[in-house]
């Protein structure tokens, strides 16, 4: 295979550090350059202890990375990716961005929830939004590749079947959904502090959180009709994981038998979705530090609900692991290449 | 005030230490004796070292302290309530039972969901389903108090204000529970093994927690007409606490400012319950070793639909809590006492 | 008992807050004012939501705070103490320090490990440095109440009756000690964001604390000699506590049965120290939210060392609870009013 | 590279699914074989559902292992491995044990400790007790892997290049240790179970750790001299990691800059040790999940002490990744193979 050169801008965020993390151990790949605004001409590994003696680069600035490197990662607030990505455009070199702004269709969608338009809107059409087990097509053609947000990834996994099946409405969609505190970023915040976060459990931004309109983005596409979905997010007190329990309404007649078919057909050739035996339960403690969805479905027939428990690493398959997914499809390496660690159960 | 003596039968659980620490600032109470089936005839506080120097009894039996207490707290297995209780009734004692046995007005929801009859049934009709802000006056006609179960006290405070007005429809009513370990109690287990729990969250028992009918109990006497509910509890890796969001559907042309308002009046004399101002989340560590129920109202109104977020302690409020505060109210004591403590948010 | 009011400067730091919790419960005092640079004119409800309708004070500066105050508890960086304490002397109002400026017997210790010396030097007279086991008769004669340190008051109270009465060496005292996060205070750190320390542990300032001359001045007045320490503290992933393991070695022919006997006696009539029962070890959870300081003895004959687990919670016995204890015996209250919380085990 | 053949008894412990794990991304091992009393007959990810369509074996008995292995890693309790060993040795079967049955050179150690005598004393020559940094030489000639404990491992390291060179005495050494709770195993006891764990803290087996008679016999190897040590291991909240803080003296005239230039000497060529930069302590996280040992050096000079700091992952570099490591060089292959993981820091 044919090594390329890979660069991370935003490098000592906590999704910068996990793509680095995961990028060390990738045989096809050299990292070339890091940056950060806030360390720029420190030693990575004096920001980041553990990367002592494995990744001891220098920060440097933005521009680097991408003069030095095949792809560019990008992990930054939204709004910063777009001029990134108009100088990857100029150069021919592939942005991974795991950012907000390369993931919405329609810019009306992204302005509602973001309060802001596009900086550079011309480019826009280059960009991709690119989750391997739904649109594994597009990546290849896309210059601009928007990873999906970490929510999105659990809940569009969990619903796909169900609804391109037309198993169930597209009404009540219910979201529930629990994330570990790296989501919340490495700043600094009172939310964030330990005893303020430890023994702790809240919900919130209900109805409100920014990932909402991507959510019903896919949910959209998939179904072919316009769907509100109720999305609460809370934060729970781990450092890694996603759970999300969603509440389906199925529509009359459909059975479990149904329902169970359909979900194992749509992920029986893909790697990195489990669909757990009937009794278990996604539990993230089974996917961490890998990049598997582990998908449960449960039912409550006495109110015809289908109840699906999707799981995942919000640092991998939520963030860093499926870029580098996104990445291997794109340059044509085996999909799962330096993604095949077993999940950490303990 | 007139002071009474107290036992505690199944002293050992986390319940029933619970009652113990709590008891031990009642003004008005003298612990009178405790009884284990483990581990009678074993000092007190040789199993629960918190309490050296405070609590030293020695361990009974049952009898013992039935015979010793004009009221006796019971936290048993479901099925050993009932017996106990026979006893109680005979030597014309309080039994405040922690226990399911004495929650159901209907023996066949008891049967069907706990698998088993009422052994004693004539003894029913003097237990009462005792949740202070809902049943008030049934508390010093019982001779039984049924104390209520931790999920469905934090789930019927939530519903109830919005159900009794007749502000939301009785379906599609979703609630997705999250509860600390100490819910399932002290017996061990592989799942309350801490590497299995720490770092891990999960749903467990969808749409079949034994809860749920006492929960569709309450909603459908508030709301006068059947209501089954979907409601699954997850395991959350904290000690203490349980938070419920609860999903309810807006009727045609009811306001945020109608439900508010509707809150507002049905706990405004309410010293347990705390309705959250506005942009507040109802967070486990703000009601921690204490009896307070906070709820938070949370709107989205896109898909019409009210969010309930409530939490309590699920050891205090969702067990020993409640249970003292129905003694208080039982013998007259201001409904408060002992009941005082600052929440311990950190 | 005559009822007196009570002022936090400082309320909303963590020893603040701990201070506002226990004194919610005191009956002889009225929180009468609150003080808090950061948040002046916010209500305390809306900072620490467990207050809400308990506690819910608009906070003010500190003149108010003494204006309104028979006694003044104040929590605030070194050498902010020292003008609250003239003001406080002026107006004859007591003042009880939970920082480090008064707690030093000669201001050259306090200028090596500080960095900088007494801005009022003239008032260091009537400061007191009270830990009530040891300092009891000291705690009415003060006019400011100098309140110990959290991992000090664990290390006296471990040490004190071993070297009071001869039966270890004064050299090679090594002291291990690990304290929960609220002990680094309620300020943002990336060393107490929650990702960065759920799941960490590690020393820090090892042989350098600040808490080490206080440490020495203590054991060194007990032992009557110049006694030099080895003092390690390290970080410990939960809210609250501080465990010492303290290393001392025994004199030649010294035997167990001798240290056991000369802690009970030390101890025997101190409600707030309990030494537990041999083959007991002190932990943490035994002690969480109270007053109480856990002592157990063990012994490496092989080495001839005593090894005196401490453990107590370092936001109550370690500050708040303390401070209240030291409040009570000035105003002659019993010593453990407001302080006979049992400790949480669970 | 030869491909070979590797099988795991004691299958269904914490250390043996540690080892599958480490072994799934090993490109020269096959996981042919493994084994479980209690789950025989049962699919391994049906009981670790991490492993899930990663290693879905049938569990076996322990025969089976040996037959179907050219290297068998066995986690059992002791008194279990002796009878193993023979009948691997028969077979010319590479043997590692994870247990203590063979790490102690004199049967008397092992008796005196354990509490029973060996049942196949002819054997133990073929044993050598491997920890790679400190006795390469040993494993190519050994028939029997003695992997080491996982705090005599932390400890081993922490001190040898200090003893080696004179630089310490081989008196009054401490040795404060804290393990993560997988370091007490997979199986239930109330000491492990959750809400009697976590938010809890302190020692255990002070002076008397079985781990005690191993960490003598290394340090007296290497200091040429024989050395007993206060050894006092503690359990911490988190599920994996020890950190182990050392307290050796000085001997007279020995300086800071000696010291460290000695511990930069000794471990300049060590991959799997890392001497951190002064001023920066070990912490566990950032060997999470990895086979580093990091070691700080800090110094008390006013008290002439070296504190050593030193951390591992108890699962890996203390149990599994060791073992690994071992196997790696017996058997002539890279020696860091399959163990490059990046740490996971958060």
């Amino acid at each position: 295979m044919k090594k390329i050169n890979a660069g991370i801008v935003g490098a000592t965020g906590y999704a910068g550090a996990e793509i680095a993390r995961i990028l060390c151990l990738h045989p096809y790949v050299n990292i070339a350059a890091l940056s950060s605004v806030s360390y720029e001409g420190q030693c990575y590994s004096d920001i980041f202890q553990n990367f002592r003696n494995i990744l001891d680069l220098t920060l440097e600035n933005a521009d680097a990375v991408i003069e030095k490197s095949d792809v560019i990662f990008a992990s930054l607030p939204h709004g910063l990716s777009e001029p990134l990505a108009e100088a990857c455009l100029e150069k021919g070199k592939l942005l991974i961005d795991l950012g907000a702004d390369f993931r919405m269709y329609d810019e009306n969608d992204y302005s509602a929830w973001y309060k802001r338009n596009y900086s550079h809107p011309d480019i826009h059409k280059y960009a991709g939004y690119c989750l391997p087990e739904l649109y594994r097509d597009k990546i290849k053609e896309a210059k601009i590749i928007g990873n999906p947000g970490c929510y999105p990834t659990s809940i569009a996994l969990a619903c796909a079947p169900a609804l391109a099946n037309g198993l169930v409405q597209t009404e009540n969609i219910i979201i529930d959904s629990k994330s570990g505190v790296t989501g919340a970023g490495r700043g600094l915040t009172q939310g964030s502090h330990y005893p303020d976060t430890n023994e702790a459990f809240s919900a919130y931004k209900a109805g409100e959180h920014r990932h909402t309109p991507e959510i019903e983005q896919t949910l959209s596409d998939i179904a072919n009709v316009k769907i509100n979905v109720t999305f609460v997010p809370h934060l729970l007190p781990v450092n890694r994981g996603i759970e999300s329990t969603v509440y389906l309404s199925l529509k009359e007649g459909v059975t479990k038998e149904e329902v169970i078919a359909c979900y194992e057909k749509a992920y029986s050739g893909e790697k990195f979705v489990r669909l757990l035996p009937s009794g278990s339960y996604a539990n993230i403690k089974n996917v961490r530090m890998s990049n598997y969805c582990d998908i449960s479905l449960h039912f409550d027939m006495r109110c015809k609900k289908l109840i699906v428990c999707s799981v995942i690493d919000n640092m991998v398959k939520g963030a860093a692991g499926q870029a580098v997914q996104n990445m291997n499809i794109y340059f044509g390496y085996p999909e799962d290449t330096a993604l095949c660690a077993v999940p950490q159960q303990f």
